[in-house]
């Protein structure tokens, strides 16, 4: 079932990030400070939104979010990760339609989805083409030499 | 002349962007938070860098640029302006040449640039494109109905 997570979901946020196989060191880190910042601050203040897919007391999956500065209630989908028991189980679109209606309950007009154009990530870029984003744009190396920025958009 | 800024700069940053009636009221309290970041964990902590093109006592314009967080030495650019009589004597160029050095000597690969495709920022994309950036990609709608997003790359 999808939720707010409560305080204690954090180690199984961290252990689904770090299980993905696909999230470097780095970016395990970041979600860790983006969930210590969500804790110490809420969401309206520190901006970042997370929601949890639970299944008894195990996390499935996790999504986090939150609005872009500067903008008219443009919204960015900063993370969005399933453990490895649970895919091929919807949790993922799931968690992405929960996430949608949370933006839109939020006011959200537009939601950005960033990901890499390594070949690792094709089922991802393939989930959000599934799932009713646009390809809009393609930032050559942005990441690194040879790995691409892909940028989604849906509006809502 | 092209320095980093001293603490007293502040004011006069914050004026420049005050004055250059592009910026909102909330894109100038942006840069001062900036600012304020800055001056409170210095640019490696805060991970913003400034620099001002000072004559005499005066601030005629200044830049702001950063790390950007997951890569591997892609550079924003967060901020650029130059004070309303000091326009058209190149100190926005100068400004710009200077970051790109500052950010080579950091170690950076890639400057990105984000702007507005809002009429009133046709100066400003005009000035991109004659310093050699690449118009790389639009998101439509990205800043409000009608209002797109503009990125601008060089490989530096």
């Amino acid at each position: 079932m999808i939720s707010i997570p409560s305080n204690e979901d954090g180690p199984q946020i961290h252990d689904v990030n770090a299980n993905t196989n696909v999230f470097s060191q780095e970016e395990v880190e970041c979600v860790d400070e983006l969930w210590e910042d969500y804790l110490a601050q809420g969401s309206e203040r520190s901006g970042y939104y997370f929601i949890v897919d639970k299944e008894d007391e195990q996390v499935l999956g996790y999504a986090c979010y939150g609005p872009r500065a500067l903008t008219d209630r443009t919204y960015d989908l900063y993370w969005i990760a399933v453990g490895p028991n649970a895919r091929r189980g919807g949790v993922g679109r799931g968690l992405l339609a929960a996430t949608e209606a949370a933006v839109r309950s939020l006011g959200g007009r537009l939601l950005i989805v960033e990901t890499s154009g390594l070949p690792k990530y094709e089922p991802t870029r393939a989930f959000y083409h599934a799932t009713g984003y646009i390809h809009e744009a393609t930032l050559k190396d942005f990441y690194s030499d040879g790995d691409d920025l892909v940028i989604f958009t849906k509006h809502l």
